[in-house]
């Protein structure tokens, strides 16, 4: 069996809070072929608890992230079980002594891969889908010559406070089975994924597509207590509960003034984005709403917000589910690379 | 040291799932004097989780629900702790055997206290928060020619289908705890406990809320998670998890058209409302939205909506926490009963 993706070894890597994560592994995987010219370049991070292959929903022949014109880098976040992980790394930071990982540790492991593994001084768009566009926001504030263009979509440039306490109750969820064993689990969590994903199902989905019955409609439930086990507790248990807190705690702690550059001043942060940006949040996302986007838009000195028009809640952005926002969204980023 | 309400005795009460109430308790409290034709009365059902003293911030002088003009009384929903509940129940309907009670049980025995111990053949209003609401307009559909007024505010008729789906996360976090026991615990599952706390705290306030500090600025806590322990696991941990458990299940059953009056037909109950209605959602109500209570009000003969302008979330509608919601509030409900 082979891999459908690369692993570039970033070696010892000092994260922002202090510890090192030495034989640090960023995995990957590539969309298409680099210019001679390097001059067609896409990085399109990953959302919480995704892997690259979640990210190929909005890549494709005749669609904005066309492997025949670009080179598109899915960089896989740490944390999520492919890069390094508490499920991945070997004694003594495995599992639940893995360390807190910043989106900017993120970031600036993704640049590194991008320019030692690539050579790549120049990007023509960053991408992505919550996380992801945590990530986005910062290769815009911490790289902001690198890119003509940014394109978050269903996510912030820092975790809100509201977002901050629907993710503290998915983690109390979690962490209230006896059997997650503050991280030492033995075997899986059952209990505790369940109930994270049953958290995370009012959150996921809109009021309205709810009430639209999309879950039955669209998606073919048979029942909603059918989408509630089959979709989201069939989400959550196959993956690892120490990877899914990690990853927590980095969209909780996300925030792209949080480094030495910026020294906490959001604002300041958002101003220094120079890309041209589209920030697109879901006009029904419950966690991410159009009013926390509208603020980084107004101090942001070249962007546009364009909300997408959907019921379909956080999943207005991903990963593929509708394709009517499928459609929409690559029809932004289509206008946004050819600006 | 006496109570400051008084028990009704049900007897035996029939519930609509099929188990029986021996020596069904119903505790309530009343301000004011029944007038000597008995028609000054009003009807104030609880909430969630509340009891009877939870609902008194609407009542005082000069307040629409004023005792000197109004005999008020406040029946306590069955489950929350002092009306027959899980927790005061005797074997062998006690703790985890405790029956499923419907919102229609509720108020079939609400107008058994009216009628039977009081006399009273007419209600000038029926009015409730959240659940209190979903009680209210069970009064107006199964005794559609009994009261002047209805006044729901922050509730729905019906549970809706995302609203279901945030109390299974509820839920959820609290029966993950192993110490829960599947409602046979020694001792109080704390953990579940805090970790639903934790998951209503995202749902209980809006986005805007949070976003404002309002948790810090107004309602004065030192931090987030200052507010997150002292607020809202404060709230939960003194309450029992059998009892959250039966309310949470009316809750999540509550329909006035499930019963063999409407047969399941929704807009039937809703227009055999005949009560000149307030329908008052919270703006920003993350679980109760507008949009639920548009259909309703469409589809009653006799209601106006109007929606609470408040960005406090749930708590626009109470527990009194917002004085310029209570006199919002208030000034609907005045306005109301002199129409």
């Amino acid at each position: 069996m082979s891999l459908d993706y690369e692993i570039h070894d970033l070696g010892e890597v000092v994260l922002q809070r202090g510890a090192t994560l030495r034989g640090c592994k960023m995995a990957y995987k590539t969309f298409g072929t680099l210019s001679p010219a390097k001059d067609n370049v896409i990085v399109y991070p990953t959302w919480y608890s995704g892997q690259h292959y979640d990210n190929e929903w909005l890549i494709g022949p005749g669609r904005a992230l066309d492997p025949a014109k670009y080179f598109i880098i899915i960089p896989n976040m740490l944390g999520n079980g492919l890069s390094s992980s508490p499920s991945n790394t070997p004694e003594p930071y495995n599992a639940a002594r893995f360390p807190l990982v910043t989106a900017y540790d993120n970031v600036r492991a993704q640049h590194r891969l991008v320019t030692e593994k690539f050579g790549i001084e120049h990007i023509r768009l960053v991408t992505g889908w919550s996380m992801g566009a945590l990530q986005t926001f910062h290769w815009g504030a911490l790289y902001p010559d690198m890119m003509d263009t940014i394109a978050p979509f269903c996510g912030s440039a820092k975790c809100s406070r509201h977002n901050f306490v629907f993710l503290e109750g998915v983690k109390a969820a979690l962490q209230a089975d006896a059997a997650w064993d503050n991280g030492w689990y033995k075997s899986k969590p059952e209990k505790g994924l369940r109930a994270m994903a049953r958290v995370y199902a009012g959150w996921g989905f809109s009021q309205d597509f709810y009430r639209a019955e999309l879950d039955l409609k669209t998606l073919g439930y048979s029942s909603l207590e059918d989408f509630l086990v089959a979709f989201w507790e069939g989400f959550f248990l196959p993956k690892d509960a120490n990877n899914l807190l990690t990853m927590l705690w980095t969209w909780q702690n996300g925030d792209i003034s949080a480094n030495e550059v910026y020294g906490g001043d959001f604002k300041k942060a958002l101003g220094a984005i120079k890309a041209k940006a589209y920030v697109m949040p879901g006009q029904t996302d419950l966690y991410f709403p159009v009013a926390d986007s509208e603020f980084e838009v107004a101090n942001m000195p070249n962007a546009e917000l364009i909300p997408v028009p959907s019921i379909w809640g956080h999943f207005a952005g991903g990963p593929g589910t509708n394709p009517v926002d499928v459609d929409f969204l690559d029809g932004k980023l289509k206008e946004l690379l050819a600006s």
